[in-house]
């Protein structure tokens, strides 16, 4: 562990913790990034100017991110991320989820529906304009209203390019407000995915683990009028492969962290992690009961089942980390440092009173924190359904300007396709239970959590016996009908819809005048804890493009145990078992029996900075050169979210020469000259 | 890792694999011994003769193992081998299972009531005597009868001797007998036992498992005529500790192995294991859910569902691990070798023959498998008390010298005890539901596997609702009642059980058969196999007291973790959850978080080969001294009863350190000055 100690106490002393932006990286002192290990001048990774740039390829599948890999648009992705190609195009004859799916030309390449494939191209600082939108002595909610407008106002303008997607990302709570302007591709196709026996290997068993042996990868081509796209950057691939200690950089579309959050503020946030370790529990134990027995039902509702047992993981993951790591106690004391600090600078008098006011505001959320909890959880199918269509009739009814933007013209789209897809999983049996669960909790909550809609509630089983909400025609007419017609219905569970909206949207409201007060607290605060700080800060994850500088690594998990940072083929061997979630399809253990499995590299530990988003991150090595796919965290790092921990923050990576390995093994020919042809250990 | 695959290729020429009898360590080269690390001279070691040396402090508590300490009679064991006197004197008013419990002086010190302790004074060859007893050309089934004769009449010849417990040992499954003849002491009393959530610190969560931070230790004292006996020998304690790689060597009395079994015979109990993992997961379900919501009920299955689950661990561990280490395979290889080998050589063709219809029998055997293992599961309380009285009754009626051994009146007082105190912990709705499960099973056997008392088994219900097996005062007066006298209760279980007691003579004959087949053909064939190898080969191991010759190292349980060899206090407060069996008591929590934590050392592994009754080994130094007890196998390791492998191998030690740590914080000072005084890191 020597080695490893060492390489902690260099680079932490400038840029191992945190998810750069763009514009951060290249402030950096170019001698401190070689010698962390990275050799590539900052020139050719980002030209702001033109959008181009080693850090171009890397690219955004909304909710995933990926690398571009070859001149005619070839882009690798983790194979959950394109999962759903594979699911659209398999049948009961032509099973891709199991066999994978090889396209031996470029005709056979198979479209995704609902694909979107976005790369970067311009980073616009917007903070002035925005900022005056708002009027400094408006309220809290009108601010929040005036910086959402404002938004959707410069949104709309950017998008007035053709093929441009826009958005607003707020940095430091509103330190910085940049406008992202994107190349939105959607002609998306599958050009290879594994078996998911090797794109899953492990499954909910090993998910959040180490040591892992995944091979969760798939490739993509992005079309563009018809042509496969010609990007200005792709990442050549690496062939040598890595070793203890070596630099890498993952590069990707990280979703949300926390830790610019007050010790005060990030205790909040694990009592609800803590409550949402309980309510989960629950709606997975019900589930599993009631579809238990069900072919139906446990297919259906595998995904909702594997969706919480995530959720339930991570939170887990969170409490116990930040039990460990004493980020909590931590922060409490840099808080305190960063007050002392500011006292009596005149330019910070109001970071110190911001900071106050934002453990003040928060010690009030705590007292509503199971009903915002609850009320914020995504319901069962047939309330969601119902909650969706009630929405969706009264804000049709407003002028498009003051629409909620999941409801305006262009995103109606993305919302039924949703609701078609969700209507194929509906299983009463468990949806009721699950229904059952939430509104117990709910009806329990007493004083200022109160939610009057559910006096009125009728018992549950009449809800679902008399709705015609689940009925998946009658629900298509639905999403036409205005508020007259759905109340004209009087379908009790539209019924019941129609009264806890007017719950959410006063919960809602409160929600967005804490915003504003948050808008108006947290820059100030942050300020301060950015100058104190005396070094750059990097801002949490926000779903934009960030970098990581990180090395090859293990951990100790805990006293007596050592994570070592590879992991081959040969541990595969040794966990299959023939059973799912261990089972390798015949022809790899075939293979794998065949060759020095010890010596096919699979996984890869480092200590870059991710979390949810950075999935199918592309990470380079110190050359540029692409080594691996982000896919996962041990459960001992997802408490990272809190903050970076040099014993504990790591991310799991799969070796791209894997990828080439099982490409040769497979015979896809074209794909691998495509990428530059085989590789040998 | 390099210094660990280092020692294993410069030991394993020799003697690191293997339980070494007392004999046959002291045949090994004295440099041999001491390029090892062992550095007393074997004078020192054992003494033959006179029953005395370094050995014979190595004491057995039936069950488990131990060792003498002091001049005055302190013995160490494992926390859970004193556990039942821990118990005993429990009660509502004084708790000692969860306070643990101190002996500020010797009145204090609490005896057990069933407590048994025994020191080795002699081992005598008997196996011209077992041979002459069963002539060459008896029956199977009667020389099992001979043998077993001979055997009775050599221990009871041999326990003439006043305060001796005699035994007949057969070594390579009948190659050699011997007499084994021991000091038994009755008057054991408690000393020392720290709290329960010391003792057994992680409980069923950490059974099997490695990173281990258990206190698993106690300490008594063996009286004689009601004075501290006085020991020729004890272990003095090193104070030094150890570092990786170090000589360790553990003494003890490992229960029973399957080392000298051909593959096909390994194979044979493979899927037995597996079948018991079915049979077992089935059980463990049952009581969890019949005895779910009773408190009653689940403090009364507690040690049922802990058996069941610690029985369930290491049969997965026992199947998972053959498959990973190859042992069946390396076994075929070796049997193989040894065939083409003994193939001409005139002193060894009874050899080959022997390893033909050894295998050829347990071909025979598999058809009765699911049978033979499911008699022979110990049952549900209620049918298991029936069959107990059945059994009492039907063997009083036969002269001694024909009774099983159990039924003799000598041990009729333990079958009583055992009777007593599993009627306290009778829980109906769970014993149903097992012998429920345990019914269906039986009765679903067919053909040579049929059982004809399920017949005419009447419903488990009506099984339970009629009996007065279940009722305590009752079941006491049957316990002296004849065959007569319980037929004439027209009891439903007792006329139940009076009917599996033929078919399980039946089989227990058939077994007996087959016992007596192998007593013919094991010592054939071990004997070409042990002349084959050319070098010592250690027997299985069976309850006699053993010398594994070891090292302190970590261990790669799977490709991408390693297992370090030592874990320290830091390591219980990082598991430290505040919730069994994670909660440290309030004293040592406050210690550990006042001293530097990762100071004080814990546990630590080594390639000690151990097995079922090695609890509560001492495990010496080169010099000697007692640096540990070992106490627990790691779950990779359990298939080593198979075959000891290099890399899989390893036993679980608590650091001796760690009790005189524990003793000092305590305040324990009587107790620590007769054990040499405190301990400095």
């Amino acid at each position: 562990m020597r080695l490893i100690l060492a390489i902690v106490m260099v680079t932490s002393a400038l840029a191992e913790e945190g998810k750069w932006t763009p514009a951060q990286l290249l402030r950096f002192p170019a001698p401190e990034l070689r010698r962390m290990g990275l050799h590539v001048p900052a020139s050719k990774l980002w030209d702001a100017r033109r959008g181009t740039g080693l850090l171009s390829a890397a690219i955004s599948t909304v909710g995933c991110s990926g690398g571009l890999v070859s001149p005619d648009g070839l882009f690798v992705t983790n194979h959950h991320c394109l999962f759903s190609i594979v699911e659209e195009h398999s049948s009961p004859g032509r099973d891709l989820i199991t066999n994978g799916f090889i396209a031996r030309s470029r005709e056979e390449e198979l479209k995704g529906r609902a694909s979107r494939l976005r790369v970067m191209r311009r980073f616009t600082d917007v903070t002035e304009a925005v900022r005056a939108a708002a009027p400094a002595d408006a309220g809290d909610l009108a601010r929040t209203k005036a910086i959402e407008a404002k938004q959707k106002q410069l949104v709309a303008e950017c998008e007035k390019n053709a093929e441009t997607r826009c958005l607003v990302a707020v940095f430091e709570g509103g330190l910085q407000y940049v406008l992202v302007e994107a190349l939105e591709f959607t002609d998306v196709r599958l050009v290879y995915a594994p078996p998911r026996a090797i794109g899953e290997f492990g499954g909910e068993d090993d998910n959040y683990r180490w040591p892992r042996h995944t091979g969760d990868f798939a490739i993509g081509r992005v079309y563009r009028d018809g042509k496969p796209y010609k990007p200005e950057t792709f990442f050549p691939m690496s062939r040598q492969g890595l070793k203890d200690g070596d630099f890498v950089m993952v590069l990707g579309y990280p979703g949300i962290t926390f830790r610019s959050m007050t010790a005060a503020e990030m205790d909040y946030v694990r009592e609800r992690f803590a409550l949402s370790i309980d309510v989960l529990g629950e709606l997975i134990r019900r589930v599993e009961e009631t579809s238990k027995g069900s072919a139906e039902g446990t297919i259906a509702m595998a995904p909702a089942v594997k969706r919480y047992a995530n959720l339930h993981t991570r939170a887990r993951g969170q409490v116990a980390g930040l039990r460990r790591s004493g980020t909590l106690e931590s922060r409490a004391k840099a808080d305190d440092a960063v007050m002392q600090w500011a006292a009596g600078k005149l330019d910070y008098t109001k970071s110190a009173e911001a900071k106050r006011e934002l453990d003040r505001l928060v010690a009030e959320r705590r007292a509503t924190l199971a009903r915002d909890y609850l009320l914020g959880l995504k319901p069962p199918t047939a309330l969601s359904h119902a909650l969706t269509l009630v929405r969706l009739a009264t804000e049709r009814a407003k002028p498009e300007s003051e629409r909620l933007a999941e409801y305006l013209p262009r995103n109606v789209p993305t919302l039924r396709n949703q609701f078609v897809r969700e209507q194929k999983s509906f299983f009463r049996p468990s949806d009721e239970a699950m229904f059952s669960c939430w509104a117990e909790r709910v009806r329990a909550l007493q004083g200022r959590e109160r939610v009057a809609a559910m006096d009125r509630m009728p018992a549950v089983r009449e809800l679902y016996e008399q709705t015609k909400v689940t009925d998946a025609g009658e629900a298509q007419k639905m999403f036409e009908e205005s508020v007259q017609q759905l109340r004209a219905r009087r379908d009790p569970l539209l019924e019941f819809a129609f009264a806890l909206d007017v719950d959410l949207r006063a919960m809602e409201d409160e929600e967005r005048r804490y915003n504003g007060a948050l808008a108006r607290l947290r820059p100030e605060w942050r300020k301060a804890v950015i100058a104190q700080a005396g070094r750059p800060v990097a801002p949490d994850a926000n779903g934009t493009l960030r970098v990581s500088l990180a090395h090859v690594q293990g951990m100790v998990p805990q006293d007596g145990m050592v994570y070592r940072p590879f992991t081959t083929l040969a541990g595969m061997l040794e966990k299959h078992t023939g059973q799912e979630p261990f089972a390798m399809p015949p022809f790899l253990l075939e293979k794998a029996r065949a060759v020095d499995a010890a010596k096919v590299p699979l996984n890869f530990l480092a200590d870059g900075d991710t979390s949810g988003g950075s999935s199918g991150s592309p990470v380079l090595n110190g050359r540029g050169e692409l080594v691996g796919l982000n896919f996962d965290r041990p459960w001992e790092s997802v408490a990272g979210d809190f903050g970076f921990s040099g014993p504990y923050s790591r991310n799991i990576n799969v070796d791209i020469r894997f990828l080439l390995w099982l490409l040769e093994v497979q015979g896809a020919d074209a794909i691998l000259r495509e990428l530059g042809g085989p590789v040998r250990f």
